[in-house]
């Protein structure tokens, strides 16, 4: 199942405009400014100037939230997106209610305090988006994320993705232990024309007590795909 | 959601031919018949002359299956259905490859062997059909079985049904544990215009070893759809 571009044009103006500068951009944008944002449950908010309204726009990063204010646009950003706009990309500062910056290690344990599995969504997250993948929220579809090849203005989003952990200290999340959940995350995502992606995230034993994990855990993608036997015959001509 | 009938006259149809009467013929032709259902596997097979071929078509159970022979034809029951016929309808005596006739208590323990949560399953059928209900495999949507509310040329199935344990010697069989997947199958369901039934089986310690489970079992029903706030508001006008 290749891309499904919405309308004519979009695929074109996709290319013009790769996703990698347009976060290159809101990286450049976001470190100029010193941004700061602020930890509030489990999201960061943001206050943004209006280039970079447009740029996390662009750049699908967050969600704007209404306010009264008219210059300046709040952005609610989710707990993978922020860790990697602070951590990844080194342009956005955590700071608490006191304005007190926390360091990625504080930031780290109060966010998995919150989501046992945070270690191993945010790990999914990165690698998506480190491949330039346009990552959102995918519980919608039943999924952890959905992945977008480029703006969701422009493209449906293409992977429903499921993120499963391995290994002695990790959260096991419970999906696709039995053939029903399969079946059912199978048949849900084509009728919505996605393809199943599985990221089984292994801590190799550090069991994602700090985020130093981020450097020995390993990573496994699956596709995953009915099997119709009509499809798979012997001599190709009959299919 | 209510029942959706397959064209006109297909309601009055089914009111004028309730599924308890086919039922009750075809325990009666079957006893008649003194009828045996080889164990197979985890199915049972069994011979039928073309009144029984009828009548089993018409109470939906077991799938007809092609054979040389024209007189005859062969049923597969699948693990509760046999169970079903052979025990709570008395009608069916179900033997092994040497014709020598399996008690309740080794069939069980066979089925149980072959699948661990076999015992909620049965409950879990029988219960439906205690009502009747026509019991199909869900496998096509995800979930343990459908539900119809007469026979499937007439009616779509109204409820997708998912069997979920509960007591210490149950088998967790790891469905709805996680938002993902009730968000997954909740989605599913809506978009196959069925309602999700949670049939949560209590073994109350018994641990399912031995048919006598099912007379200190409890069941709860449970019906699960998505909350809508628009369709929630106070005032009802406003909806």
């Amino acid at each position: 199942m290749g891309p499904r571009w919405k309308g004519k044009g979009s695929e074109a103006k996709a290319l013009a405009d790769p996703m990698s500068n347009t976060v290159f951009q809101l990286q450049s944008s976001l470190t100029q400014s010193d941004a700061q944002g602020l930890l509030s449950g489990s999201t960061v908010l943001y206050q943004a100037d209006e280039e970079q309204t447009d740029l996390l726009n662009r750049a699908c990063f967050g969600r704007p939230i209404l306010s009264a204010e008219k210059d300046k646009q709040w952005f609610q950003f989710g707990m993978e997106e922020a860790l990697y706009l602070s951590y990844h990309l080194n342009c956005l500062k955590i700071v608490d209610g006191q304005d007190c910056e926390k360091n990625f290690q504080e930031v780290w344990k109060d966010m998995k305090s919150q989501k046992s599995t945070f270690p191993e969504f945010y790990i999914a997250y990165r690698h998506l988006r480190l491949k330039n993948w346009v990552v959102r929220p995918g519980s919608q579809y039943g999924v952890d994320f959905v992945a977008y090849r480029h703006h969701p203005a422009l493209v449906h989003s293409e992977f429903a993705v499921l993120v499963l952990s391995k290994g002695e200290g990790s959260n096991e999340n419970g999906r696709l232990r039995v053939w029903s959940d399969f079946l059912c995350t199978i048949r849900l995502c084509g009728s919505v024309a996605k393809t199943l992606l599985v990221l089984t995230v292994n801590d190799n034993g550090s069991g994602f007590v700090s985020p130093s994990c981020l450097d020995s855990y390993s990573i496994e993608e699956r596709t995953v795909t009915r099997w119709s036997p009509e499809q798979c015959r012997e001599n190709p001509a009959k299919v």
